[in-house]
Formats: C-alpha cells, structure tokens, sequence
C-alpha cells in the first residue's frame, strides 16, 4: 500500500517518540508543516540546534542555563542564607512561580529509586554538602513531593544534613488550595489536622 | 519571575506554533528533549531539514513526492483509466489506505471557498483539463467531501468536465460503516435512502 515518503515517514516517527505526540497529532504536525511558510520548520530547527547546543546546567545550583552560572545564580538580590533543594531542574521552575521564595536552589538530579536502581549511596549529594559547608545557609528546605520515593529521599538528605546543625525543612502537607474536605484522602486530612495552625 | 532561559522559551513557542501542541504539551516535550540523550534531537532536526528540501509536489499527480514523478505515478500496474481527482495531497492517503482504488490521482490543491476568498476563477483547474485530454480516462471521480464548498467546487468541476463528454462521479453518501440508524442525521439517511442498493 502506498504511504507517505520516506522522508515524512520519517518526521512522523520522530515526533512520536516526543511525549503527548500520537500517530495522529504526528499527522497533523506535518501536514501543517507541509503547507506552512511561516517559517516555523526553520524555527523549529534552529530551537533545537540551540538547545542541543546551548542549554547546560548551572554549575551551582543545577537549574538550566545558558551561562555557567544561572539567572537566579547570578541574581544579588536572592537570599543566599535559604537554600531550597529539588529533584528536577524544571522543579525550580515550579518553586519559582509562586513568587513565595526569595533564596536559592539545589537541584539534586535525582532521588531514591529502588526501581530505576538508584540507592541512596547514587545520591549526588557530596556536592549539595560541598556548597552548605562554603555557604553556610540558614536553613534548607526539601522540597521533593510527597511520593514513597521522594519521602525516603528526604528523610536520607535530612538525616546527613542534621549531622552539620543545620535547619532542614520541608513543604507543608495538607489540603490543597480551593478544595472541600469532601475531596481530602485521609492520609492528607491526618496531616492537614497534626499540621494545623492557630488562627 | 524567573523563566525558562530564551533558548528553551524559543522552542517552547515554536512547538507551539504547531497544531494539537498547548503550551503544557509544549513544556512536557521540551521536558523530553532535556533529559533525552537517545538521539531524538538529532533525528528531528534531520527530518525537519529534509522535509524543507526534498519534499515536492508530484509533477503530475500533485500527490507528495521525493522525485518529480510519485510513487503511484511511476507504479505500471496502476489503471490509468480512473482518475480520483482530491482536494489535498493527504486525501490521496485516505483513498490509498482503503484498498479499494487502483487508478491514478489528481490533486487540486483547493477548493472554491468564498470566506477564504477562492473564487471558483481561481481553482487551478486547467493542469486537470491539460491532463484529461491527454491522458483521455475512462471516468473521473470527485472525492471532495460533502461541505457545502467541497460540493460547489465538485458542482464546478462536473460541469466543465462534462462538456468534454466525459463520465464523472463523486463519492456515495450515506451511513458510515458499523453505525446503526439512531446516529444518523436526517440529510445523511435521505442521501442514504435515495442511494439505496437492491440486495
């Protein structure tokens, strides 16, 4: 049976490999490709050249940058004395935008995984010491989620941390903003009540 | 607010750019192509360069093509009698994948559309003309969809056509496979009654 060219073929089996990306949103991306002289393929294309070539990661904390040292790095007015500590670079993203802190990252890169093989003797966490040893914080905040994997990870980082006098945190559990009880589980409603605050 | 480094933002709105790619598809690929390491990058970029450069229209047919003639233009065992004249160079694949044509194409390449300003003048109908009468086939089928522009422009069609005593036809309508009466609208069932087959 006749199918498409080679060469389309080709771009479709490549854009399935993307995540959210379909047999068919991979069809329609490349019949828009083919009709388009907007210049998105070329955009595209020098997009990832850039990426591929450009992106790295900070050399501090981790988070993504296109200079040795990353925006927030490089930012004086950040507080160095509260570091927060994430999984993921894109997690510094996520701390980023909801403009409640002031201080700065550590991106560990991964975390405790029993599945993926990832003990916690694979935990990079010499240079996350290195750096609180130089930069003296205050305070580090862990902020890994509340999965078995990221709790096991926080409880192994804070236990290390604790040996240096050192205040370790971590995120609030409870009810999430704009929800009714009605929706609650109950491990999230047990610690929503033993977290309560005095009004 | 901190935000993605503008390589990374780049993409982000090329990506979008795209059909069937929100802003949080766009973020999860993005996601994708940072952590990947297993050449996905690489064979974008490569497909999307020889989509730019080797991808033509057939010059015959108007179907897709890495070489002047097509696929099914250079294929001999194909019945040069029957034409399938379309509307996009992807409609070719529709008709394709059913197995059930064994003649040769022709793309149109639009249809007569009044919102997007195309006159039934500007339909580029005298390369299907230039072809019909040297290629003199037996019959032409018009497979254009029943929108009320796809049928004005078959309504065109046939009626230069027929001057050339020529026999054409244009796709049944009536009940989509495996579906049963209580799904079918009132135009869909008349068609399909006025089209209706002695057993």
């Amino acid at each position: 049976m006749i199918d498409f060219p080679p060469v389309i073929r080709n771009l479709i089996e490549a854009l399935k490999e993307l995540p959210a990306i379909g047999p068919r949103s991979a069809e329609r991306i490349i019949l828009y490709l083919l009709e388009e002289n907007k210049g998105t393929k070329q955009r595209l294309m020098a997009s990832l050249r850039e990426l591929e070539t450009k992106i790295t990661l900070c050399s501090r904390c981790g988070f993504y940058s296109e200079e040795p040292l990353c925006q927030i790095c490089q930012d004086p007015s950040r507080d160095l004395l509260y570091f927060c500590v994430v999984i993921h670079p894109v997690d510094v993203l996520k701390i980023e935008r909801t403009g409640a802190f002031r201080g700065v990252y550590h991106v560990l890169g991964k975390k405790i995984s029993p599945l993926e093989g990832h003990t916690p003797e694979d935990l990079p966490i010499a240079h996350l010491i290195q750096r609180i040893d130089r930069e003296k914080p205050r305070e580090v905040i862990l902020a890994f989620g509340t999965d078995a994997e990221a709790e096991a990870t926080a409880l192994f980082v804070s236990q290390i941390l604790k040996k240096r006098a050192i205040k370790v945190s971590s995120l609030a559990m409870g009810l999430p903003a704009g929800s009714g009880l009605e929706y609650a589980d109950s491990v999230t409603l047990s610690y929503a009540l033993s977290g309560r605050r005095e009004l």
